[in-house]
């Protein structure tokens, strides 16, 4: 972890255990760290799992191998290596994953493929098999962890650890989800990543889960930006262990089915503003609401145009209440949008309304707004009903501190 | 203009007069600077115009009207307020531009539709209709200027001017184009904008000349980019005024055309140059090369994903060979591409290639090459015959002081 904490991080929160899950860390000493850097989770027989994977075609052997891993269903084991993201190092770093998973399939007596792999860190060096092995014989045998220790194992240049919970009651019984993630702009130095992880002792079908997992992904993962770069190993796996004892759920006619695929969604939500708030630089937390849209998809795809503009994200960073950017950010997005139809707010208060600035428009309630450390930005394309909402951080020297004044 | 000038700015060459060309300069007093503000270029009978313009949905009502114009290929006269870019400005931003058209067709006798009117500064304030109208009363009252004042006239938050010249032999004739523009980022603050104007005494038809120009434009305004923020505003005009006396050029099969085509072309890869190296807080010139591609159309796109990285851009800001962020970014492009056949080099030196480090990479030459003021990167996706080169430059501090420490 990094010395210089987020002014927007937040405590770790109490984390239950998760029946069936159990954590374990350990150090295989992928870079001159003094602190673990193996993270080692067993599940139980049976579990199910789902995954949503980078959409980056230079992805690493990792997320090749868990996309083919994750068709079957079924899960009983996660390794996430941090300080190497084995990314860009051809077949080497495909033998240095698939050495992984035989190790931990001979321990566990499971087919290989059950077995999943993340790693984040630097690129164009194949994750050492050496050290893996032997990071992964000592988390064998070390003691179950907790969750924050397991959240800051993953942690590469994360200033804080970052993890969340939901329960959900499916039919008689409540179900518990437990969560943590790593990452801190969609890269980070050295190609950090984001990897994020939910375990549930509830008993779901791999099929519906990944329905939930992709649903939830669209509304959350791939509503937050830090810099618009997507990096080559991102990766959320769900892991269901049925622990929990529920009638199985399989579709949303099942009881309990709403319940738990929005108590997903909620910890795919706080885990995804986790990262932005540790985004690279970060000061300032930002909504953006797009609404009247003439689609869901299309206000998700000019909020992130507006998300990712470097003129408004150093607008707020400046505390400058800058709608002619976000008209700019608006208008570039490709998608439908009329001019003379825009209106655009902060904080509740429109700047401007039809494509004219408000005559009366009172700037003094933008301003305090804008000193804030959340802020919100309001944009009405009034084509439609498409609604999206789309969080990202403020630019700042900071974000250039991080990722320029250093040399690999 | 800005205090401190870039350190990639070039002295502003000797430009010739153009015949059938008169540029003047006025105060209008859009802000309070204290050097003019507005440009007033007359064109002689019978001039031909072609134009690109910003694909941005929200733009000003110049840009509206400048589409609409140039259809009927001809001209007489260009306008280009600085100070205040007439954005999202309703039906008071387009009565103001009319109102200008109508003044100067009044007093050239010609029709409205043959005088072009661009903006640049401020957004959401109407441009004020007597201060343009007193600001062209004296310009048509002043001296000709030199294109260098006028290139300085159309300026806003740009450190330096910047024009460029060529010639072309054209059957018996010579002709001579000159060209000015105006820009530092996409967008700068207040919403500043790329307005670039090419003038020249060659006999071609608007159409012809229009082709040109939207060629021309595909690669080199096309293929630049500071911060991937595109204007309201950005606009390209060619004027041609035929006093070369040259046998009219109307395609490809006539005398010279090529040649008109490449000096066209150059001149505004020259001016494409120009911006970049005004780039907010530029530090370094980046010339992106992707071969390999299966078009030239993808090989752009992937260079512009490359260019648009924030973090490549501060990479190469810290001097750090980091092609693993060039490959997240050509990962991210959404255009085919094989992890396994990438190469990546800088200044000629390849540093991976067919998707793995070099094993003999040296890096010492590389270290050298990213020391300097222009750097270039190379790309090869091993994919197919497409290729393009994308200009962009550093991103620094200087780009977030510019951006984010100051009020609007």
């Amino acid at each position: 972890m990094s010395e210089a904490v987020s002014p927007l991080a937040t405590p770790f929160p109490p984390l239950p255990a998760i029946a069936g899950v159990t954590p374990r860390i350990a150090r295989a000493g992928y870079k001159d760290w003094g602190r673990c850097d193996l993270t080692y989770v067993e599940l139980a027989e049976g579990t199910a799992v789902a995954g949503v994977f980078t959409r980056n075609v230079c992805c690493s052997s990792e997320v090749d191998l868990g996309r083919q891993n994750i068709v079957q269903g079924k899960a009983r084991a996660l390794v996430v290596n941090a300080g190497n993201s084995n990314a860009f190092t051809g077949y080497r770093g495909r033998e240095a994953v698939e050495a992984i998973m035989d190790q931990i399939a001979t321990h566990l007596g499971c087919e290989r493929d059950q077995v999943f792999v993340s790693s984040t860190g630097v690129i164009g060096v194949p994750l050492p098999k050496d050290k893996a092995h032997a990071g992964i014989e000592a988390a064998l045998l070390a003691p179950p962890c907790s969750w924050e220790e397991a959240a800051h194992t993953i942690g590469t240049t994360d200033t804080f650890a970052k993890g969340t919970m939901a329960t959900a009651v499916v039919g008689d019984k409540t179900v518990t989800l437990a969560a943590i993630i790593k990452g801190s702009g969609m890269i980070a130095p050295d190609m950090a990543t984001m990897l994020g992880y939910v375990f549930t002792d509830a008993a779901v079908s791999p099929a519906f889960l990944q329905q939930c997992l992709s649903a939830a992904n669209m509304r959350t993962f791939s509503c937050i930006t830090v810099d618009s770069d997507t990096s080559t190993s991102d990766t959320v796996l769900a892991f269901a262990t049925g622990k929990a004892g529920n009638a199985p759920i399989a579709s949303f006619d099942d009881p309990g089915a709403d319940a738990f695929a929005a108590a997903l969604e909620q910890v795919c939500r706080d885990l995804a503003h986790l990262v932005v708030k540790d985004g690279e630089g970060a000061q300032k937390f930002i909504a953006i609401t797009v609404s009247g849209a003439v689609s869901d998809e299309s206000a998700r795809k000019v909020g992130l145009s507006i998300g990712n503009s470097p003129l408004v994200k150093t607008a707020i960073a400046g505390e400058d209440a800058n709608w002619g950017r976000v008209v700019m950010a608006v208008g570039k997005a490709g998608e439908p949008a009329d001019r003379d139809r825009l209106s655009i707010g902060f904080g509740g208060t429109w700047a401007a309304r039809e494509g004219q600035p408000l005559a009366d428009y009172d700037e003094a309630p933008v301003a305090a707004h804008l000193k804030g450390r959340e802020v919100s930005i309001e944009v009405d394309l009034g084509m439609g009903d498409g609604r999206a909402t789309v969080w990202t951080c403020d630019l700042t020297h900071g974000y250039i501190s991080i990722n320029a004044d250093y040399r690999s």
